[in-house]
């Protein structure tokens, strides 16, 4: 008599790349069972499994699901409204008007367009920050995703709104913290440190160390944002929140292209996480992360591919492709950044800055099934000569066949599972026209 | 009685992006009748045409097939092959020791391989340089698209070789200019001013000039080209060919990495047109084409992927992003580039830079119908607040539904109608692994 363990999923017959300490396996298989990896390996090692569900790999890459560490997802309602313009016109003239009557639903149905386009493209967990985090928490509950959402915070001056907006965020932070599952963790996200004073970044921290929650904020993101920090406290963004004592590792810092030798020293001392965000930070011309040399300085690095308003899109396999060749063009080396560690910047690394990676960022055994197939029979992906190169140079989100999160199938052949695809686009659509309208 | 006006395909119901003088036209339709464009404009305006073929256009747009204005199709096949190294290194270690090994059927195959991937991304007219343009002739035949063929001249020191592979590139570009049915055109493809000597590249100008045709060469690539051509004659590229009197309108030059204010001048005085191939010049970290300070010159303009060893792909609407991108940040202004421009660069310019802007390069009654269809029912399409956007900075080649060339329906519902994607890409893989275990 042979004995058959009981599973929900297994995935046969396909490569697979397990990032972190694992090797390239091929003709591997992986079983999920309750939501977590229990065999990642040789299909002909493995042992005999009786499976809910078979999915068949031939001709696919398994690898974790893609991290993007930093977003706005409800933004995608306005996407390509105000373009080729400056960060600070852009922002002023165009998005904070409108952000001014957005309402829950609006961000609500923008959120779940990301969703849908996330899953499309292979991300299976996204940090987000914005307002109604609330109603993105819905969002995140109904397409199966796993995220991380930071209320934000813009005091603008304020310091009644400052408060006000503290409190809901505290109050979001304590609700949605495990929710979904505990597919959904929680943040606070203070905007700036100039659109923040600093009595209300201190109350911040206090916030985020009594929940146990950790920081994201936008940090050194342009000339003008450094230049503005400059006039108000005459000094640099990195040394007035270190001064702080607001900088620690559960601080997940987007952009970081105005860094100075000394401010790196000190990001990397404190352990703060960056999120890297090469397409946006090139649309808007906002400067170059020096991502190669926080890497070097021992730091996480994280890629994100910032709102969809300042990119246009949610695909991170061409952020990966961004993230190294602007690295490449910074340094005028070719060998900077390689399609291997660009990878796992995107997998593993983005787990780590989001304080995960003990449950996603990569293949293992004990892990959450967050995991997505490429279909690689396609003429772009031909030939496989290096299957590293192939993803990071060659493969676009629409190369994602199936995207499983929490051992939870969200998309089979394209098709998505958990949200009406039809119905998420057209609501967006007519979201955001009935939003300019207004 | 009422007449009807028969035609082979319309396509009906679409949003139409013409390019060139052509405005946005929302329920429009496009008549094709013998290859040619014979009607473009508002549905409602239109003559009653019969159509052997009509094509539902709803929610889609339309626009002019994009044109690739430098790659080197065959290569596909060494895709991954060598990655993140120097240029001088990957050519001599990996790539050139590859090529001598290089059989005709290799490039046959490499070369289709090629074009499906270029089908399939909404690619209608290439321009490439390499061995065996022969057979590259072929592909295109088979495959249906428009492209103009420089067979690439390498002597490397050996005259002899020089004089042979001269020969050769006159004898084919004699044979296949005009080839299937006038799709195919051909150029003379000196490779570099430092690979074929100055008494070489005056008998190509002379042969290009008696025959006719174009010059396609790689100029100013890199630093290290710079630096060679420095060592070899003690001054720059474009001074040395300006000298000898190589540019001209009919010269293509790749890349112009490396110029100099007084560069430009002289390319610009010569009407030279450019290929900026921002992807590649990135990963192979090459240098920044100053794009915007040639087109402020007057200069055209088209954009390239460069060849799939050295992209990976085969996209231009990854390219049209990376090119603006890439100016945004070499300038630190997001206002350069605007999303409009770089759709003409990728069309109507790269169209002048061919000398095949009568044909082909916008939607005009009297041009060739190069069209295609892009499916913008998908998430990260939507909303749609500017079109022009969308499609720079959010579609990419997976969005292309349909796409004609020469008034023949190459693909259409992403299915490719001249070539057989299966076999086409699984002769491709063997060819490459074939090719490498020689």
């Amino acid at each position: 008599m042979c004995l058959l363990l009981r599973v929900n999923i297994i995935v046969r017959r396909c490569t697979i790349l397990p990032v972190g300490q694992g090797q390239l396996i091929d003709h591997g298989l992986i079983a999920i069972k309750d939501g977590m990896i229990i065999y990642v390996g040789k299909q002909d090692d493995a042992p005999r499994f009786e499976a809910d569900k078979v999915i068949d790999g031939h001709r696919k890459v398994a690898m974790p699901g893609l991290v993007n560490c930093h977003t706005h997802v409800a933004m995608s309602i306005f996407r390509g409204i105000a373009e080729d313009l400056e960060l600070d016109k852009w922002l002023k003239e165009t998005i904070w008007p409108l952000e001014a009557k957005l309402k829950p639903m609006d961000v609500y149905r923008g959120a779940l367009l990301s969703c849908l386009e996330m899953i499309k493209n292979g991300i299976t967990c996204f940090s987000d920050m914005y307002f109604h985090e609330d109603v993105v928490a819905r969002a995140v509950k109904e397409s199966g995703l796993r995220a991380v959402l930071a209320p934000g915070i813009i005091e603008a001056g304020d310091p009644e709104r400052g408060q006000k907006m503290l409190d809901e965020s505290i109050s979001i932070a304590k609700s949605y913290h495990g929710y979904a599952g505990g597919r959904v963790t929680t943040q606070i996200g203070p905007h700036t440190a100039y659109t923040c004073s600093l009595d209300l970044l201190k109350k911040v921290c206090e916030a985020a160390s009594s929940l146990k929650v950790g920081l994201h904020i936008h940090l050194a993101e342009s000339r003008d944002a450094a230049s503005i920090v400059k006039k108000l406290y005459g000094r640099g963004e990195v040394d007035l929140l270190s001064d702080m004592g607001f900088l620690g590792p559960d601080v997940l810092a987007a952009h970081c292209t105005q860094l100075s030798q000394e401010d790196i020293e000190l990001l990397a001392e404190s352990n703060v996480k960056v999120a890297y965000c090469p397409v946006a930070n090139m649309k808007l011309a906002s400067g170059i992360c020096r991502a190669k040399e926080l890497l070097d300085a021992g730091m996480t690095v994280g890629l994100g591919t910032d709102g969809p308003a300042s990119n246009n899109t949610l695909d991170m396999f061409e952020t990966m492709k961004f993230a190294t060749l602007l690295q490449k063009t910074l340094y005028m080396d070719p060998r900077v950044l390689p399609a291997k560690r660009v990878l796992e910047m995107a997998t593993m690394d983005g787990a780590r800055a989001l304080g995960i990676d003990e449950a996603a960022g990569s293949l293992e055994i004990g892990k959450k099934a967050d995991l997505i197939l490429i279909d690689v029979d396609k003429p772009h992906l031909t030939p496989m000569h290096d299957l590293y190169a192939s993803l990071v140079y060659a493969a676009r989100g629409s190369d994602v066949d199936t995207t499983i999160v929490d051992g939870k199938i969200l998309m089979e052949n394209r098709k998505v599972k958990t949200l009406d695809e039809d119905e998420v686009i057209e609501k967006g659509r007519e979201t955001a026209l009935d939003l300019i309208s207004r």
